[in-house]
């Protein structure tokens, strides 16, 4: 669901994303386009993935001209085959031309995410196992890509520092423990607040069932050890599997039980889909 | 050299990548980790890679708490092998422990274009011929992206839609031919602006050259026909090459005597580079 | 502990509250005060209470002028008796002046709350049951009156709508039961989401305990409904009491063995305490 | 009058209301209410008192989702009975859900003021004199604080720093005396701004009548002495009372003959009126 | 054209403009006038001038009350005579006094500026030599202006400092001479911008047609000395004539030869052209 | 006094005339100058003129590169003669180009108004009559122009629409009259406001005396009607004189016994003053 948080944190980056790329004008189509010219233009998949991001697309036209039109044929989370169309932009030439590299700039990067989720979810279809998401998105992108992973059928870890407490190697350290850990964080934090625990060993599994934790994440195990944890831990936890795991070993992780594999990749190092607009100006003559 | 512009636009997107993740706090942080607590830790290369961003990251840290001391051990451009250390850190433990993240997007980010954006210049290095950027950047981070363009020895196209004309074959369609195009622009646009039209024909080229360009974009062309272009253009004009240029044939285009070569790929699906920060905790016991 | 998103927030919100009081100038303190007059001043308490935001005082006078020192006596949290001092400030006369007002707005708040909120973990201390806030903040204020009520010994709530599941009559009805809602809410949202229901009914709590909740809310019960139902959740989750408790009430509320009670006048109508800023302006003649 | 500026600053903290309190999204609602379902619900008053507010009501539903309906039934100064309605709201239910505490906390805030205004504005109505507030608002509240004053029937005294002349107690003392602090004002200050004396004593009105000032605030005086006061002063200025005047006081006070009375805590420590949204979520079925 | 950037640019400097003329409210507005009242008010010009700004009228109107209607019956370019008419304004009585002010002040500077720049148009037009601005702007007020020399038939200069190399006097100390200089600019700069070189002496114009560059300005030359640059430059480089000139001496200079001719007078010394809102009220009576 | 208020709106200004004119960066001073290069730098008048605004300059720079050193030798209000030095700065070479131009218009104009208004002062000297300003400010520049007229030896009108009352013909025609207009006033608008009428007859003269207003403007009157009404106020209002007023026609103006004389053309239609930036760039060789 796009809904107003996702609009909200999208209007802040497109904002910033039209200031720096109009700056004082688009000197090009400002001097060679008839402004009463109108175009319209199909956007195209060039190459096979998931739809995701066309309110984006909407909200950067509405911001450069109301007037632009944007009329979906496809809705997020659609697979699109290469020469496929997402939506029909009526409008200005002008506002069509000088809208056009953003908003596919949106587009790809956020339909890129939502195709390298859905092959990992693919992947893991025939366990009960879900992919998610990490921390690690494009500044200014967080909410954004969340929701292009949810679009590609992943699930959500945590939005950001605030919304559940992730006890890591360090935090241990620093605590003296995890059980001083969990107990300093049951203590202090909001009450409403999950407690997750990363652990790298058996004595950590069993230090954090004893502490009573809401999810285990069994950071860089291999499949053999992920899967002696799962019997350990027997649904007392959630388990999370992480670290370096890719389409060639996810399946292998999805089998050993674990409730959800968390992936880095699908945001830090995603390809950008290749979707291009298709203009058509119409016989406005040039100025 | 990153400088009064390169603050500018990096405090913009750094505040937007903070409020997304930090949002109303580090819960885990301020409840496990003692407020006293030192830490020192090294940002560590994990694979080979040129370095770019670490100002960024002493700006971070600078807002989340001026107290963290950023000492480089490298400089943004420097080749990392892995395992290698980029810089050092020491502060307050919560400090160190909220800002990793963000930080670490940054770098991992910029780091992963100025790698992908030497490797092509080193292939072209035989040849007079240059490495351009793009503006299929990142929203909110072209400025910071085109900088890491620059370390990785990489040249900039331009900027934004403000500090050239390029016309596109819209613009031709839009203005009634590259003449009109180009008369219109010399007409309209500043007199300070360089004037490039994308062509796609020796028909076109010979309008372009007619024109009077300064710069000619071959566009979808192969190396055989860009040759030709070359030989024709001789010298009247810069010549790019664009379009769907990889590594695999990026040498053969710089083979052609293009002066320029831009390649999207390396800021719309550049790959995080795999950076870490090892943290070391000091005495201070958990709260 | 004030930390980074603690500041963050309070820039906004300062912010705000000098452009408001500010405008285009204290026309009084310009006209009248020698620009190069320097004072001091005490902040103290004309009423017994617990001292909150002394780091908000700070940031307002380092906005003001930099070279205004605050130097506290006392810490966020103490407890002061009338006529004590929090805090002594030196600097510029007119900056103190100018300030004094938006300083104490906030000191007088958040100490108001952090005081109505130590009164009632007083009233709860024989039992083993926590104070908690709600959303019940004023606009802009919600991190800062958090804060407060930490300071003032109480536990933190939801800090907003993203960090945990709160599941309401309205959302009950609009999933179809309270099953489907849990079930809905586990499905889709981030898997670090703590899930809370709030129920009105012994069939509602068992709906919510067969759901496997996190927390249960016990909306609107009388004591003796309360602790039957904290009987029949036997540890199984956690137990918040909420609905127009009192300073009254409170006691016999946690006597029902609950885990923690919400009070939303601890913020929505605290009493502002009686502080003030009492200042000596040196030999400076006037202008 | 709900006006341009009134509108202009509601804007600015009905945005940061909603950052913190929206975050990243509402989960609960995203998970568990169907993107399609309608609601209705009416704000409703649990207890009587002063309606003040609506306006800011619609503009965070607006802001929310501009498809919502907000359909008043009275309007703001109107006096409610328990169980009475103010205003009707149709629209998406998640829209309704996601709004509803942002927009209550600024409904229950500003009533409260309105209503706290209207009881003392009942209390000195036998006399010629008039309630007047403060700038001991709420931070970021100013503009809308002051509104819901007039709502209640009192009436504004400065806006803030820059819109009058208040020479208070430090302020004489920073120039030497009441005469040279007036001189210096009506030598630099706009010539624009009313002129305003703080005094405490008999010699002090004096000092003020001779120096010929707008208004004369008598501050913390017993009702004998203010009476005497206005005698001497006899209409040459504008006299307020101010200084912990309360409910219990306020009529003796405005027997006395001044012109208006200040109040800060009408503003600082109101208490917030209990208003609740009564939804009921149309037949849309979960998700 | 007032496209996209002028009214994002337009919209920074309305927002500002409005907050600090308003700032909390129109008090004599809201006092004194219905607000139920209706007006009609005409855009008069009390001198002739060519009008420049309408689109920025509207804007601010907008940002005030959306119900305000700006009908124009002239467009921006117009030259208007004194008691001429540029636009019909008609909505709330209370929303055309509180915005006029404002509107004027962008209008009247706008059209200044305009009727600044064509009246230097119209003494160079006997020759082919064009009216350029120069970065000489209101703070704030950059695109705007811009706009308003391109409405009076002027050519844009540089928009700012990334748009085009421009080697002035101090960066060619700073390189060691004008030939490094201008490699140091072709060697980093993007290689989309001109290059353009200020010359003060006829060495210099041959270093710089040596040096490739795409325009050369001549600083402080008198007419004879111009003329002779012109012939030695021969079309080999734009030349552009810049310093001190004015009403009474650019038609000498355009008949030097040079290209264009920069004048910072026609925005930072422009005079406001007198233009008045001449408002009827309607019959809706006094509050 | 160039005070906190001073500050927060030369901020406002100086961030968007940086963002106007620096863009994406200085790609000249990039590529040209040695980052590592310093460079002095004399503020010099090249013409007569008061100055103001170094605060501003300063400011400008701190944001640009806080290494950057402004070093007064003159303060604001002193009057420079041609080739006199306001102040010295030292810094990199780079820092001192990439701030010059936007310093300088801040302080050519700001100048200019000081200057202006200098005149005016000068020209009614033998009278006991002053020079006010006007809300006739280039928009964003309110708050630092009224500084300057105060630099310059001006008085301060209205700041704003908030801080006075200010009732014109179209007021008195929506009210239905003087008497009415100035009852509402009374009855409505923030007690400390003080109330000015405009007129332009002795009617309205002896209208606006019986109603008791603070200050009577007379509005395009000759110096003959001005003298009677002058006569006729007899000190019971301040009297202010406004329209169309010049230095041709100020001393008479004054001499007709007026308080104060407002004219919007020291700010309206203010040339810029002649002030330059001399660099001397030490020996850093080019990069």
């Amino acid at each position: 669901m796009f809904s107003y948080a996702e609009r909200y944190w999208a209007e802040k980056i497109i904002r910033l994303a039209l200031a720096e790329d109009v700056g004082r004008g688009d000197i090009t189509t400002a001097a060679v386009v008839d402004p009463e010219a109108k175009a319209r233009g199909y956007i195209v998949f060039r190459e096979r993935g998931v739809l995701a991001g066309l309110p984006v697309v909407a909200m950067v036209y509405e911001r450069i001209d109301p007037r632009v039109q944007v009329l979906p044929s496809r809705r997020d989370g659609d697979l699109l085959l290469p020469g496929e169309s997402a939506a029909l932009l009526e409008g200005p030439a002008w506002a069509l031309l000088t809208g056009e590299r953003v908003a596919l700039n949106f587009l790809q990067r956020l339909s890129g995410i939502a195709t390298a989720t859905a092959e990992l979810v693919e992947l893991v279809r025939p366990y009960p196992c879900q992919v998610a998401d990490t921390r690690k998105t494009a500044p200014g992108m967080r909410v954004l890509e969340k929701y292009a992973v949810r679009v590609g059928g992943g699930r959500n870890h945590r939005l950001g520092l605030d919304d559940a407490i992730l006890i890591k190697d360090n935090h241990v350290i620093a605590a003296g423990g995890i059980a001083k850990a969990v107990a300093a964080a049951r203590a202090k934090a909001p009450l409403t607040a999950r407690i997750e625990v990363e652990v790298e060993s058996r004595e950590q599994v069993e230090e954090a069932l004893a502490a009573g934790v809401d999810i285990i994440m069994l950071d860089n195990m291999d499949v053999h050890q992920m899967a002696r944890m799962v019997d350990l831990i027997d649904g007392r936890a959630l388990v999370e599997a992480s670290g370096g795991i890719t389409r060639d070993s996810i399946a292998a992780v999805a089998a050993t039980g674990v409730d959800f594999i968390s992936v880095g990749a699908i945001t830090h190092s995603s390809r950008a889909l290749d979707v291009a607009l298709d203009l058509a100006i119409s016989e406005g003559a040039a100025k």
